[in-house]
């Protein structure tokens, strides 16, 4: 067996024994009692750290919560984080008007340079940071928003509230590095995994609600389908 | 505007006017061109590395194909592959059998040490190298395989041709590091992100099909879900 694949066994098994916000033992005391380079180690934390099942807290290291799995429908995310036991927040970051590009132009169904409202949020889960969201929604039906909406609040609620129904959604998930700004916002590094969402949601008549661009922490969150045959 | 934002829009300006094939620009001509730093260009080229845009050739760069978008549904890899005009095909790493251990005991509904059929292939795309497919069967529902299966053809085409129809999954996605033994398979590095599968079906009577745990190249590959108020 090689050692990177010993030494990754040994350190779930350590994990299996501790709970969330244990203390993780250190790189030098683990090369120690394995008897491998500090490299070896170095490389095997450092995946972990990547999974989330383990993360920094000071100088030293601790048993993570597990990742916050979202459910890929169109239920909001306060509705995936509450159904996770999670404590769903939201940081405003950006609020304003921009001039549609022509990919919004299109996936919004608006005119050439049309008005659309721009939402960018951090999405917190029990006051840790997990996510960036920017959302688009054609100025012209959400306008009113200005004024009602409390944007550390459900978006999905206050859309819902106006009369308007979700019918379908396309989304599609990759994996990135953040930019140096949005890896700021998410208290990570530019050397993380992410995934990027992009989805864009039509009402129950197929008209264009948004256009959503998020980007999660790949160490706090997952997400999971259900497939059917009905498709 | 930040020097980053700003050289990446120029390289996203120079990506509009190319086609799959065409070299990209080397990083000291770019530097030179846009007046700024070697560091801040490579930065730029290790994000359209990351997303797949650009990829390294010999000792250039050229502009990739575009990803391979998969839909996350209960059809086969084939299927998906198809649909978007690529040519699939899989490459056999390992087709063993091995004794169930607790995980899968449970997820394939079989009794403790039961045998369980393990296939593992790298899944290509027009020839490249986009994922490795590991899956475990029950052996005592499809044993005949092993007399009867080309490892290089559609597994679920050989599950329906028992008869067995799939009535639905729970697919989970995440992001993570291939090990060094999972990058070398898929012709990667361990620092690049990867998009990991992990699914178990079952048939429409709710009997356990298969546990596939797959990592593909986030560089050549993206998921889409077809979300709707179905649920």
């Amino acid at each position: 067996m090689s050692k990177p694949y010993a030494i990754r066994t040994a350190l779930d098994e350590i994990l299996d024994g501790l709970v969330e916000g244990d203390a993780f033992p250190p790189e030098r005391e683990l090369a120690a009692r394995f008897g491998v380079a500090r490299e070896t180690v170095r490389q095997a934390l450092h995946e972990l750290l990547v999974e989330g099942r383990i993360e920094r807290r000071g100088r030293g290291t601790v048993v993570s919560k597990p990742k916050l799995v979202q459910p890929l429908s169109l239920k909001s995310y306060t509705e995936g984080a509450l159904k996770m036991g999670r404590k769903p927040g939201r940081l405003l970051v950006t609020w304003e008007d921009v001039e549609a590009t022509p990919d919004l132009t299109a996936a919004l169904d608006v005119t050439d340079g049309a008005a659309v409202m721009h939402l960018e949020r951090v999405l917190l889960a029990d006051g840790q940071r997990i996510g960036l969201e920017s959302t688009f929604l054609p100025k012209h039906r959400f306008g009113a928003f200005t004024e009602t909406f409390d944007p550390t609040t459900s978006l999905y609620a206050a859309v819902r509230a106006t009369g308007v129904e979700f019918g379908s959604a396309v989304e599609r998930v990759e994996t990135v590095l953040a930019s140096p700004r949005e890896a700021g916002l998410l208290e990570s590094t530019t050397a993380m995994p992410m995934l990027r969402l992009h989805r864009r949601s039509v009402d129950t008549d197929g008209r264009p609600i948004e256009v959503v661009r998020s980007l999660y922490r790949g160490d706090r969150v997952a997400f999971e389908a259900l497939l059917d045959d009905r498709e």
